[in-house]
């Protein structure tokens, strides 16, 4: 679709995060679809150049990912089967936050159901937004440090094969398209800043 | 959820991945909601320890980013209000493939339609996923270079706000929340190891 465009200066676009000469007001709006995991919103907008348009989106509860540290150098991934796209992808651990948790509460939660490890240091990174156009998620982003194995969560249920490998090798992963998956990419963006200096 | 938690090595990790030791095998599905611009897809399915699952999921049609380069240093940027999240997100020119388009065609037309600009040089960097839980969307990176400003096209549309910015600035913005668009963050990791050698 054509779109009208204004230039600006980089200093107004951060300045101005907060304006509504872009922002679209919404006029109506329904549940369209209610499923067990997905709730599907169905808006009706007025654009700020006057025109009517649908609006569809997802509602989601948010989410957190979490960086486990084995030591300096190795992180701990999963590999997982993922449904809508018919393959497993490497990626780092992650969930829904819970109704009422905390992102870190979901964060140490995740940790130890995917992982069977806890962790004693937790430094949070920073949060993310995976599908703009047409969800409302955001996953925050955690590094977990100084991990033991708590030996008695063994529960059966969900099935996934754990792994650990230095987290320097994971660029090439990313290079060669073994690592697709969104927010594992941004957990290697992260891990670089955080201990790449060394 | 409590999972079952199977350890392998790094090695395996990447030899696997057609593996089907995880595989989720589809028992019936339909097509739950179909809506102007989101279709919902509801499976049932037969996980590997036996148990039955629903699985629910957009079909998406697969979309580009675009990298703008003005020069070594700036790229083109634009703000556009998104309205699942009702506010403006920092974010590189991106759309939705339209059906027997080819990627690099689609990066083409965005380029256009979103800044007016079409370029000479086009790299491919590398594809990802946006959300695997909840989506087969895939979304393909392109650099693009030696931008020539077309005047001609200047169709009234969909609103955005267009800038030039630093791309060494950018990590910052990352850093202090002002970029949390995933796709944009993902640019930077890609200009990073194709540019910031110098």
């Amino acid at each position: 679709m054509p779109h009208r465009i204004r230039r600006i200066d980089a200093e107004a676009a951060c300045a101005e995060q907060g304006s509504d000469a872009l922002a679209e007001v919404k006029l109506h709006g329904r549940l369209a679809y209610e499923g067990d995991m997905l709730r599907v919103h169905r808006d009706i907008v007025r654009c700020p150049d006057g025109h009517i348009a649908y609006r569809e989106f997802i509602r989601h509860p948010g989410a957190v990912m979490v960086i486990p540290m084995v030591d300096e150098d190795h992180v701990l991934l999963e590999r997982q089967f993922r449904y809508p796209l018919a393959r497993t992808f490497v990626e780092f651990p992650a969930g829904k936050i819970e109704p009422g948790e905390a992102p870190l509460e979901c964060a140490q939660r995740e940790l130890l159901e995917e992982t069977g490890y806890r962790a004693r240091d937790w430094i949070y990174a920073g949060g993310f937004n995976n599908a703009i156009g047409y969800s409302d998620e955001r996953i925050e982003v955690f590094v977990a440090r100084s991990l033991t194995l708590d030996a008695t969560r063994r529960d059966p249920g969900e099935v996934l094969e754990l792994f650990s490998v230095r987290w320097r090798q994971l660029d090439q992963w990313v290079r060669d398209g073994r690592i697709t998956d969104c927010k594992t990419i941004i957990g290697i963006y992260w891990i670089e800043r955080l201990l790449g200096a060394g």
